[in-house]
């Protein structure tokens, strides 16, 4: 990205431009990373929307997030204490802008050098035991005392007890609603509590609700500020599973309590221990595993194609028709696609381009894509 | 061994001479092989043990098995319904003799042929909870239902449970002392039990009661006789954990079940998994590892030198002076003893054989010798 150079800045303008893109209809973290790649900024990129939108062949124009209502967020957001970090500011935490669908910005809360220690993700069920409570708060404490802090979803059981149990020495919750509509409710003081030594990040506005599909989506934040997640409790379908399943993606270890077979509780992490996770007992089973890893480089991010910034012919109807034929229900690669339609990159990228902001296509990990 | 044929019977005579060798003062396991390929047969080897053991120079003659102990101790076991295999006739199980340090002889007693069905080893903490105790018939049944025969070690506990949840379908039962001493006392009802299906067997002789040191040598049958070791559960040093070290050191598969890290008598199976083990939470988990290798050969024992089975002339006293000068209380490997004496390796093995007859030398796995 042009305007992504990592412990640079953006100024005031660029920083409404990016609020204004990524908070537009149809521009998740993977459409917002093609669209500034193709257009080398998110000015130019706003600018396009409209017309990408028209020939992607959506039925209505996507919503465009307003200039207005990107600087009344921006400026509603300071009174609360709250910031915005892009993707490669200094503030932004180094692992989290290596995955995949890494937010390009995040609304930050609290004291900001807690995002950059080391942290490890303890996650769990919400109806926890008084045990899974008690070895919570063994392991959060074991691991304050290693320097580690913790990262969770501010949710009862599990989650809460390990952001209580490392208030002094740091820990972050990852919201999925605003960070102003603390879930649940009854959190609202524990947050209160986790700011002066710990941070709370979202990617979602200002008076965003949760919805039942933004904890799955936020689970992604929670592995990709860790170097390794813990699952303490779990039943057989749990979101801490999804949690999990999100870290091996993002490369990151996935660490399980082990329990009782007769403990429906223990069904789900008993489940990724024969699936190869490690098992733990005490903090220092998590700290042998990451201390030697913890000085390593981040993997390194797929280097994108980057397309020259300059504006768009638009692609001739048939390569369009041709592109689109090859796209179904099923993700294809975008090399696929390329090889086939026998069409440039930047046809294709471009056709892709005009597909999202229509609405109609979603962008998977692994540069795959697929209609909606 | 000259007279170990695989699937051929000892005739009644050399059956006599084995359990006279096996049963002599100084002579375990490794030994007996060791002199059975050394002479050629077991016979020549009692003929060779006092000028062994006096040019080995322990202090007095090691006691020689008579032949008279040797007609009453099978007499004896007749009556009992004990039969006594020897390694390589068909009743011996397949699975036992390809360990290294394989009793030449057994005492078998039950139905012999669930001593040919695959087996599964379950043991565990005597002291077991009543959870345990569901997890170990869970196991067992689903074991049974699957085909295994269960193998443990009459011990209260875990033990007991998983004969007792295999009774119909098989279980064989290795102990420490001899077939006529039961222990615990309280288990010759159960013992009793298990014969019409199953096995009771022991390298031990008839009227050993057994000590504590002879648990640890007794679980190496446990492993030894299994495809697999299962540990239900195992404070922090327990036996189990022997079984499970052996079962390793075997090339057996070792499956733990997980406990929760505030139950004590979890401690020992959640540091098996910490180390390797499979998690096993059902039968099916273990049915899933050990139905691929089921079908597999057993890997095959290294070859032995053999020797040509004629009297030894006795080793000249400097090349015994030099070799006896390699050892100490650390293991050695035999060949290097070869190398750095620079004597022919029947002179080292002929002086090995004299200073264990003498009770001077311990024989390890993997060819390695220490002084006692």
């Amino acid at each position: 990205m042009k305007e992504q150079t990592h412990g640079v800045r953006l100024n005031d303008e660029q920083r409404i431009d990016w609020l204004r893109l990524f908070r537009s209809q149809n521009v998740g973290p993977r459409t917002f990373r093609a669209l500034i790649n193709h257009y080398g900024g998110a000015r130019a990129a706003l600018e396009a929307l409209p017309g990408l939108a028209r020939r992607g062949g959506g039925g209505t124009t996507p919503k465009i997030y307003s200039r207005e209502d990107a600087e009344r967020e921006i400026a509603a957001a300071r009174k609360l204490g709250v910031t915005f970090a892009a993707i490669g500011e200094p503030e932004y935490p180094n692992r989290l802008q290596v995955i995949d669908d890494a937010p390009p910005l995040i609304a930050l809360r609290g004291h900001l050098p807690a995002l950059a220690m080391p942290a490890v993700a303890i996650v769990g069920s919400r109806n926890a035991w008084a045990a899974g409570i008690k070895i919570t708060q063994q392991l959060a404490h074991g691991l304050s005392e290693a320097g580690f802090v913790t990262v969770s979803g501010l949710a009862r059981g599990i989650d809460a007890a390990a952001h209580r149990a490392s208030l002094e020495t740091g820990t972050i919750a990852a919201l999925a609603g605003g960070q102003d509509r603390v879930y649940p409710r009854e959190h609202e003081e524990l947050l209160r509590a986790i700011l002066p030594a710990g941070v709370a990040l979202t990617e979602m506005p200002l008076g965003w609700e949760p919805r039942a599909r933004d904890f799955p989506r936020r689970n992604r934040l929670i592995s990709g500020l860790s170097l390794g997640v813990i699952i303490v409790e779990a039943a057989k379908r749990s979101g801490s599973l999804i949690t999990a399943r999100l870290a091996l993606e993002q490369g990151r270890e996935v660490f399980a309590v082990p329990g009782s077979p007769l403990d429906p509780r223990a069904e789900g992490t008993n489940s990724l221990l024969k699936q190869g996770a490690t098992p733990v007992t005490e903090a220092a089973d998590i700290v042998a595993v990451l201390q030697p890893i913890m000085g390593l480089e981040l993997p390194a991010r797929e280097p994108e194609p980057k397309d020259d910034p300059i504006q768009d012919a638009e692609p001739a109807s048939d390569e369009r028709a041709r592109i689109v034929g090859l796209l179904n229900p099923v993700p294809v690669s975008i090399d696929d696609l390329i090889r086939l339609s026998k069409t440039s990159p930047r046809v294709v990228r471009t056709v892709l381009l005009e597909l999202e902001i229509a609405g109609r296509l979603e962008r998977h990990g692994g540069g795959l894509v697929s209609l909606v």
